[in-house]
């Protein structure tokens, strides 16, 4: 299999054809972007934790029967996906308010969401990604309400199996977004599960383990990264003593 | 029945107490405003027409076995209500894509939507009535699901029979917002159903007969609610010709 050519390049990852039409190549670029783009700036190494991280968890998700694009590494910031027809969705599971919620609805920050809530918006840069219901997203074509049914049942699940395994590391996952995409017509999990798609709060001292740390300026944030990514790829804090 | 004192001044109503403990009295103020508040103006006569057309319509609902707030004319602008505990919501029911679905989707305006969509919307000026979904409801514990599976089948009972009523008469219902209270546990309709919670289009000329003529300077705003007042109240056009 050989990268070809460049099929588009998003925000913080560039995406390449291979000369298989079924794999498409996807490298993690160490651009970082906030606010709807309007803070923007390249962090070497970036590119490099965030691909480690999501494929580390592409892979413990297919352990635990949740299918994804994931197919191989290829190099540090590199792996190998399955060509997905993407679903224009931001699927977002929040266990803890924080971030948007807060600042729009009275939520405080910090407050356990139990049941978790999810919240759906249009992946669409043009119209900077409105939050969607139900009905919108069936009057918009973008998924029948079975595929919708199993999109929510899904992101519960790839967020019970993450939460776990955060904890186990002393890890709260706040919150975090997953895309979607469909292969032979079945429902998988694509893009990234990274520091730039999840919030992560330290159990002990609810310090940003994420982009929060960019996003407000709370701290060195390769470092940040770098930590983080160290302690999800470690055995869990127990077995670790 | 005496009017008391004024409980609370609204953006376009006044509500007072009575010497009724189940009995308010709901005065329309001849005041507009659009745009979160941001365009604002006194329009004499505005008031009795919208308290005309709700009547009206409250009666109307009644009729078809919807139960709403409504108990009875006192002066033009003034009628009174049961004193309902107001739910948060503003119910929304989109029979034609037009507003702010058309900014923030992609949506054409003049769109069918069908079948109508419902989108919900946090009632509060501090957080600018934020949308929401059925997950933020519940976390938010503003009605339960079997409460809210009661709102929307009644507002989607209202749409029909609103819809069907102003088709008679050569109006197009291309949406409307509701707000329901509990009166002894009863969920029931509240506040208002008029020209400035409707969008109303003219059938043959597609024209606005609502407070869009207001908001977009398309005319003179008391001529219009006048007219299409005259048309509510009137019988259907093939038995008036
Ligand atoms: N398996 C896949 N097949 C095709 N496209 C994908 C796949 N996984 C993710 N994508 C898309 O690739 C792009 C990833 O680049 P990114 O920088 O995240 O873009 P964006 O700025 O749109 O978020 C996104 O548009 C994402 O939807
Ligand atoms: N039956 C009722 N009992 C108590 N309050 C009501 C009833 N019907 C409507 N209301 C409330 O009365 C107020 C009506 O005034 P309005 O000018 O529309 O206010 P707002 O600026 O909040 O929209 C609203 O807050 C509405 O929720
Ligand atoms: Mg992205
Ligand atoms: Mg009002």
């Amino acid at each position: 299999m050989k990268q070809v050519d460049l099929l588009y390049t998003g925000k913080a990852k560039s995406v390449y054809r291979t000369d298989d039409p079924e794999v498409y190549i996807m490298k993690f670029r160490d651009d970082i972007t906030a606010f709807d783009g309007e803070k923007k700036d390249t962090l070497g190494g970036k590119g490099s934790y965030n691909a480690e991280v999501s494929s580390f968890f592409f892979r413990y998700l297919e352990e635990n029967g949740i299918e994804t694009h994931y197919l191989g590494s290829i190099e540090p910031a590199t792996f190998a996906v399955r060509n997905l027809e993407m679903i224009p969705l931001e699927v977002i599971v929040r266990n803890v308010a924080a971030g948007s919620i807060v600042r729009k609805y009275p939520f405080k920050e910090g407050d356990r969401l139990d049941p978790p809530v999810i919240v759906i918006d249009y992946k669409s840069d043009a119209h900077h990604d409105p939050m969607l219901n139900d009905d919108l997203i069936y009057a918009l074509d973008l998924v029948t309400p079975e595929e919708l049914d199993q999109i929510k049942a899904m992101a519960l699940t790839v967020n019970d199996v993450l939460s776990e395994y955060l904890d186990a590391r002393g890890i709260i996952l706040v919150d975090f977004k997953l895309e979607f995409g469909k292969y032979n017509g079945k429902i998988v999990v694509g893009d990234e599960i990274s520091m730039d798609s999840m919030r992560l709060w330290d159990k002990e001292t609810r310090a940003s383990l994420d982009k929060d740390v960019y996003r407000f300026n709370k701290g060195d944030v390769m470092e940040t990264y770098a930590g983080v990514a160290k302690r999800i790829l470690s055995p869990p804090r127990e077995e670790s003593a």
